[in-house]
């Protein structure tokens, strides 16, 4: 399957720029060889334009008809088989096998939502009956509902060219909440965002979607900008850094007509190590962090970089175990130069702080190869130095030593927010540690017992979100069926025939969903209750 | 009681400032006697420390402890019987009766809170459950529900010194969450605002709260400056115009840690009539719209501000009717010599617009005092002038001719976002609308089918909201048990503990509360299931 660098404003194939770039070959140190052609200020208009004269006719197809959509946009992922695994582990330096896991991911994510459509309950219908005899003045019939909110621009993410791309949680969810998705692709991938690209395209051609409900474009910050500007764009879904996406924040909030931003940005997820845990079982505790910080070599938006522990006779131990681990793994290419500049710069700066010392010094490094790391620090040191704070996302982790529960606790109490902490201890312990769980709580969107951060499931109860700087909006989720959320609003008819209802508020109930009537809730039809 | 104009911070009674302002007089066009101290920029300060030491404690409070405290403070509102009815119409110009309907509208809020914490379910409670069988790697515990975000700051309205102030719904909706809040007292109404904050406070100590769970700060813009950028101040929620909401919106957003802002701002609630009805009803309508145009004299959110309508036989008598009706209201005074001020300048700003009618002058006005007015003009001038689309707040419409069914279509399509959107229609030409109905929808956060705008019922399904400029952020209502989903964010614990998980999520469902328990709903204990 050729890549042809275009941009797609709708099923229509376009070029109109010169400017073009090219994907990295990170494994290579060089770039592939593909031009992509960079939408212009005109294309970014026409795709707006084109999301939002879809938007109509497919925010008025039933969930089935959209779950339809979804679920062949998950074959057609499926059928672009090899081609798609080994264009995106050319773009990424990621191994085949890594991409069919996050393919299988992504596969999953958008029937979840299919099914989630079709069992139709998401939409919060509320209902509150009329009362035309109280007194002082009648209460009228109020029906309440989520409707989306309209074009819908998404940011992917470098780390995962699927799950948080072109057809990931972002664009899943906006679509399943029945918004047209522009997506801007990552300049780390643009060859499996335009797979991807076409395999939605073929989707929305097979199951009769209107033209114009997903569009691709490529480019840098500045086509990026002018989404964020369009006055057409009603939401936007990014995942990436902290800079970066609170700069799109604030834009947007600048805007005359201002839009929410779902920015899933930067988190340390940090881990806490109890006395008992790390007495009984330090070595397995030193391979599991270990193992999660060098998950996709640390590019992993839960990769763990702190470390807390109370200093004692299992800590040292615990310390060499972790750093024989890292040291054991090998230099391995990052995505792209950028990330490995800014992972081995970041991660020089926390060595050259006062009071850190480095426990596994990096190996070689040249282009995006880079090495795993490790460093230890004191908890007054941590307390006193905001760098130590910040995010390094690379292979590498900090371990701050508390001289004992009280430091521990100071230090909880100074985090920034984060998208998950771990907490690891005895079951006995965690009792005890109570007061720190409810710090814990206040600084993370998920709190995890005895298991490391880097797992994000994908079901009805995940929090992937977290208070700021983790994400721009602690109270939503890019992760789980409620990320769709972010793309809905609530509209309420007041006194509405009932033929004009849509089906979900309609007397009879004809989806047969969960509503919440006069304030209980009920799945009867309204004539039943 | 006496009105001392104190702040309080907490149960303590501060006034460090030597700055002070003193209530409108507006019935009699000058200001009552008290001086109120404005709060110095440490009085903030310690307003918030204190909302924010008092955060964990009240947040740890069972449902059941936070309802009887809002239970108390609507109790103590009631009893200071006569003292805040003539206070509060003392400083507003409203006669008694309207402020005892509004208090009856506060106390109802207090109380449906209440009884929504006593129910429980509102926390979102989500659990999937584990499979450690599953493959390729074990499916982990996870469970999630709503928590408080922390202290929250509540700008009270000029137009509802109950319903939307000190103990309003921003306020009722962020206690019930389990934020602590410090409200700005509107300087419109002050000695209202501190008998009511004397209630809460009062009501606070009688169910034993926490210290901080509530503080009451008077001042002018710059005190609202330094709470919005105080760095533990976590949500603020608004009523009020939307030049003020949009620049508090804005500072927030460009703070070091953004936080939300709930503004509910302008909006013109337009009336649509549709033929048919106009023809079969017209002078009813029109003593409809003008009562709800002349309700607390044009001071309601959902003012109806624009009437659209299609030229015909049936227009000219509802106009007659229409500017009959105005015409008789008398001159009134409104809240303030500002708001008066504004009210006249932003009619006769729309007066002097090309193509502008007027059908009703204004009589005589001075100060406070102001007059009721009509103007008509096309759909033609309605579309090239955005003037003529802003919100005149006080008891002005103006009605938009159209020249048939595309112009009224084509005026739906440019309007701005609205809290509230009318239409009359008879059940045989509503379905022929049905496209104009969808329009609406998009424009508003409710349809409102044969009644006016202004009345805005307190309950489950009510959305008092909508897109951009009405409100800052269209996901969510300042109105009904919806409201306390602003000041919540979702928190996941993977793995927990069963003894260490909230009662929302234990096992055994002590709470009986509905849950999302594996993608079903349920309000059984965990064994059961």
């Amino acid at each position: 399957m050729t890549i042809t660098g275009v941009n797609y404003i709708g099923s229509e194939e376009s070029r109109n720029g010169k400017d073009t770039f090219q994907a990295p070959d990170p494994a290579n140190n060089t770039t592939l060889p593909e031009p992509f052609y960079i939408a212009t200020e005109k294309e970014v208009d026409r795709a707006m334009e084109s999301a939002n004269n879809a938007f109509p006719a497919y925010r008025d197809l039933s969930g089935k008809r959209k779950a339809e959509f979804l679920e062949a946009i998950a074959q057609e992922i499926l059928s672009l088989g090899p081609t798609l695994l080994n264009r995106a582990s050319a773009e990424t330096g990621y191994p085949t096998g890594r991409i069919e896991g996050e393919r299988g991911r992504t596969v999953h994510q958008l029937r979840l939502f299919a099914e989630l459509l079709c069992e139709g309950s998401w939409v919060d219908a509320r209902i509150d009956t009329a009362d035309p005899g109280r007194e002082p003045a009648p209460k009228p019939d109020i029906r309440n509902m989520l409707v989306p909110i309209g074009p819908v621009v998404v940011f992917g993410a470098s780390n995962f060219p699927l799950a948080f791309s072109t057809a990931g949680g972002d664009t899943a969810s906006a679509l399943a909440a029945g918004c047209p998705v522009v997506v801007k692709a990552h300049e780390s991938h643009p060859g499996t965002n335009e797979l991807v690209a076409r395999a939605i395209l073929k989707a929305a051609e097979k199951t009769k979607m209107p033209n114009g409900i997903f569009s691709s474009l490529n480019g840098m910050g500045e086509t990026g900008q002018a989404l964020v500007r369009h006055p057409m764009t009603r939401a936007i879904g990014f995942t990436g850094s902290t800079h970066v996406g609170t700069a799109i924040y604030r834009s947007a909030a600048a805007r005359e007509h201002p839009i929410p931003v779902y920015a899933e940005m930067g988190s340390v997820n940090p881990i806490f190590l109890l006395p008992e845990k790390l007495k009984s079982d330090s070595s397995s505790l030193a391979a599991e962090c270990a193992a999660s910080v060098t998950l996709t070599f640390g590019q992993f938006c839960t990769n763990p970089g702190l470390i807390f522990a109370i200093e004692g006779d299992s800590l040292p131990p615990f310390l060499d175990h972790l750093a024989g681990k890292l040291h054991q793994s090998e230099t391995m290419c990052m995505l792209n130069p950028g990330i490995a500049g800014n992972y081995r710069e970041n991660r020089d700066r926390v060595f050259s702080q006062k009071g850190v010392d480095v426990l596994v010094e990096p190996g070689q490094e040249e282009g995006t190869y880079s090495s795993a790391a490790l460093a230890v620090t004191t908890s007054k040191q941590f307390l006193e130095n905001p760098v130590l704070h910040e995010e390094v996302f690379g292979p590498f982790t900090l371990v701050v030593k508390c001289s004992g529960e009280a430091e521990l606790a100071a230090a909880a109490e100074k985090l920034n927010g984060q998208l998950a902490i771990s907490l690891m201890g005895t079951e006995s312990e965690l009792s005890r540690f109570d007061e720190l769980i409810k710090v814990l709580r206040e600084k993370a969107g998920r709190v995890i017992f005895n298991d490391v951060p880097t797992g994000v499931e994908v079901c009805h109860s995940m929090m992937h979100g977290g208070p700021f700087p983790s994400t721009s909006d602690s109270k939503f989720t890019s992760v789980g069926t409620s990320a769709i959320r972010r793309f809905v609003r609530p509209v309420a008819f007041q006194n509405c025939p009932d033929a004009l209802l849509p089906d979900e508020l309609k007397e009879k109930n004809p989806l047969g969903i969960w509503r919440l009537v006069d304030g209980e809730q009920s799945r009867e039809a309204g004539s039943d209750l």
